[in-house]
Formats: C-alpha cells, structure tokens, sequence
C-alpha cells in the first residue's frame, strides 16, 4: 500500500437516491472519483493540475461491494488510498461507512495514466509518483 | 414557432427515479436536450457537427413546469421544437408526455451560440438557419 | 423574504462535467436541492424528518438562468433563502457564486407541501412555518 | 449462462460525457440496469412487475472493464444475458459495443432477491426462473 486510508466526508444528495428508497449503485464511482479529488488534493498534487498539465488518469477497471445501503441526508465517509502503484498504471481502494462506523461498499479502480493530446500511455513523472506514495495528513475535511 | 413539435420517446430508467418514487426533476432537463438531440438530426444537421465544426450551443436559461410524475419504466414522449429563432440565439420548447398522452411537464430552454475556442457569441451559418427552420418528419423514432 | 441567503459550500464533481468542460447545466438543480437540505437543517427541521413525518415537498416549477461556467474542483457557494412563503407553498431562490464571488448562476424552484401516502396538498405545520421563517446562523459549513 | 445475450441499444445523451470528452464511467452501470430492463420486458416479466408484487432486486457486486471510449451521439449496443441463476441470486453480465461492433467495456452484476418490505433474501418464483431462463427474441429494440 502506498500510502494509508484518508476519509473523505460526503452527504448523501436526494438525488443520489432511488426509488428503492436508498443511493442507487451507479452513485458510488462518483463517490470513490471525488475522493480521490480529495486524496490527490490532500497530497499536493491535485487532479485538476494533472489534466492542466496534459495528463489523464483513465479508469480502466472499476469493481463494487455493496453490504448495506446508504440514505438520504447520511454522512457517509469514503476511506481512499492508493492500493498499488506500477510506472503508468495506478490502483485505488475504497471503503464507505455510514454515520457510525457501519461498512457500506467496498471498491477498487485501476487506472492508467495516458497522454491527453495523443492517446497514449504515459509514465508517471517524480512528482505524481511522490505523491501517490506520500502520507495524507490524517483528515483534511 | 421556427418547426413543428418533433416527438422523441424515451423510456424512463431506474436510476432517474428518487425515492419519491417517481422521476427526479433534474433528470428533465437531460431528457430535453436528448430531444434536442434527436431534433437536430431529424432535420438534417446533428448537434454533433456542430461541435465538431467548432460551434458550441450553450444553454443560458432553463424553466420546466412540473405537472404529474412520470415513473419508472414508462415510455414518454417528449415533443421539442424551435420557439424562437434569432442571429445567435435560439429558443426551445418541450411538453413531455406520459403512455396515454398526458402532459407531465412543459420547459424552454434559451441558447446563446458560441466559438469553440474563444468562447465568443457566433451567428447561425446559413446551414444551421434552414435546418433549424425546416420541418422535421412527422415522426423518425 | 423569510429568511437571509444561507451559504452552502459545493466542491465540483468530475462527473458533473460534460464535454464543454465545464459543469453540465442538469446538475445545478441537484445543487440547489442540497442547498434547500443544508438550509432545512440550519433552520433546526431537517428536510429528511418533513418526509419521516409523511409530507413531501414536491417541485413544481424550476428557473435558472446561466451566467458563467462552473469547473471541475472549483469551491462553489450555493446562496440559498426562502422567497415567498404561503399556506401551502414555499419558493426557494439561488445564486451559485464562483471561488472569487463570481456570479455563475441564478435559479429559484416552486414547491408544494403533499401528503405522502394520499398525495394531496398539505398545509406546513406551525413547526415548518417557523423554520422556514427562522434566521439561519451566518454560516454553518 | 442461462439465456443468450440481448441486446439494446442506446443513444449516448451529452449529459452522460464528461470534460475527457467520453462517456463517463459511472454511466456504464446505468446502462447495463436499462439494459436489464429491456431484457426483463423482453422474456416476459417486466422488472416493474416484480417491484409491484414485492421484490426487489437488489445489487450487491458491479464490475466493470472499459477497453475503449464511447462518444456523445454514438449508438452504442449493450448486450446483456443471466450469466448465472440460483435460487435467490442471479448474475447478468453486459457486453458493451460501438457503433461499428468494437468492443467498449465489459461487466458484469451480481444480485439477491429480497422482500421489499422485510428486507430479507427471498427465492424466486417459478414464474420469475422461467423468465430468466427464457430466450428472449434475437432482437426487440
């Protein structure tokens, strides 16, 4: 593991539910894209300047465990890390608890770093690759 | 009224639903610009060459009367066409239809066009003026 | 106007974006209906215990006009205040502010009390009046 | 694999790309649920008949692989098929193409039937594993 579990506090949006009464699946890639916004804030690096800077993370693979679910008006936290890091490929993990602790999904997406002007796969630089490694501050929300 | 209501049917998802039980109201305004869509090919010049031609559609301004829920699984019809027509702006209605023709909801939504690139406010090209005046065929669902 | 404008603080979602690059225009109604959450919560009546309690807050008109764009990661503020308040309907109004104040948008949904189980029109209890009337702190994000 | 795959088509709507200019991968699972949909319809037991007789089909597994983009306006085809059927779980795995039949993404779900108002794991009916197990016609869309 490269670096460890960093929590990521979220409300659950009305809109996120469905008419089941609880969040509908699809809301949690969402979830785990925004906490790794978080992740990659949190260690210096933020997405946002990857992307400005002429890279793009593409997910590749995205799988989901759903246990219990999550309601309307819930602080939910997503618990981010990065699970393994390669020269151009990328895993992150994720946790989702409810208000008390409770375990609510279990996720991971691979992910490969691609240049965005042609397409192709890129290396990390030292900088990405140092802040894929670096410890989060234990909660920044 | 630049063309005649165009119908275009869409069945509704269960992700659209909230746990009202019945159809989120964000998702209308995604469901006018499908119809948009389907309007724009209808009559002969896809939103997509638009893009790709370096015009971008912007929407300014968005209402949308809600009147009954539409559900899950349903078919509706969402009738679209051109209100309003001028140099660089461009108005258009909608009334969204239940299985039995009932109205479910009524919207407008207001474009301004605009380059690509720098963002600036463009004049319809003679091409984009007829297609959005001309007729679309009764039906092409 | 029954209360003041109650700032809620939004980080932009990648998955808001559309291919513009910027947010797609369907996701400031779910913004403004996370305002109403927050706001409903700072007057002391959150809006999950109205439905508890069987009255749901239908939307049944919807306005925003658009004035500049929202970006990915940007730190938005989503103004939120009661505008008019009757028997049995309440209007809330928005202003979506950019990280430097910028003005993006501009929106105000209508709404109507109903009975969950029979859907008819219901009058706010002298508890929802009040809070619907009630000053919110400055700022509680 | 209990039925051959079906498949449905889909019109990528704009609001379903993201600011990499492709669809966004959290609209996948939306699809293969509107793909479900259709093939529920399509062997004889709408999915909307179970939830009216009191099951719901909850999802506890997603995995997803994406192999190539798929862009705004593009008809895509999801092809989907019961991978798997016990008594109370079922899988479904979804095959996602391109217009020109290219290969876009993978996956697959994995559910329980649970009673809607109790919550607890159910067994399907014979009516519901006949359906399942049915061959659907080579084409409804």
């Amino acid at each position: 593991m490269a670096n460890p579990p960093f929590p990521v506090r979220l409300r659950v949006r009305y809109a996120e539910t469905d008419q089941m009464g609880v969040v509908h699946h699809a809301v949690y890639p969402v979830w785990f894209e925004a906490a790794r916004t978080e992740l990659s804030r949190a260690v210096g690096l933020p997405y946002s300047q990857w992307e400005a800077e002429g890279a793009l993370l593409m997910v590749t693979d995205l799988s989901c465990r759903f246990r219990k679910p999550a309601r309307y008006d819930e602080l939910v936290t997503v618990w981010v890390w990065v699970a393994e890091l390669a020269s151009r490929r990328v895993v992150f993990a994720y946790r989702v608890e409810g208000p008390d602790g409770t375990l609510l999904a279990e996720g991971e997406t691979r992910h490969l770093l691609v240049d965005r002007h042609t397409g192709r796969p890129l290396a990390f630089s030292p900088a990405m690759r140092e802040a894929l490694r670096r410890q989060p501050p234990p909660d920044a929300s």
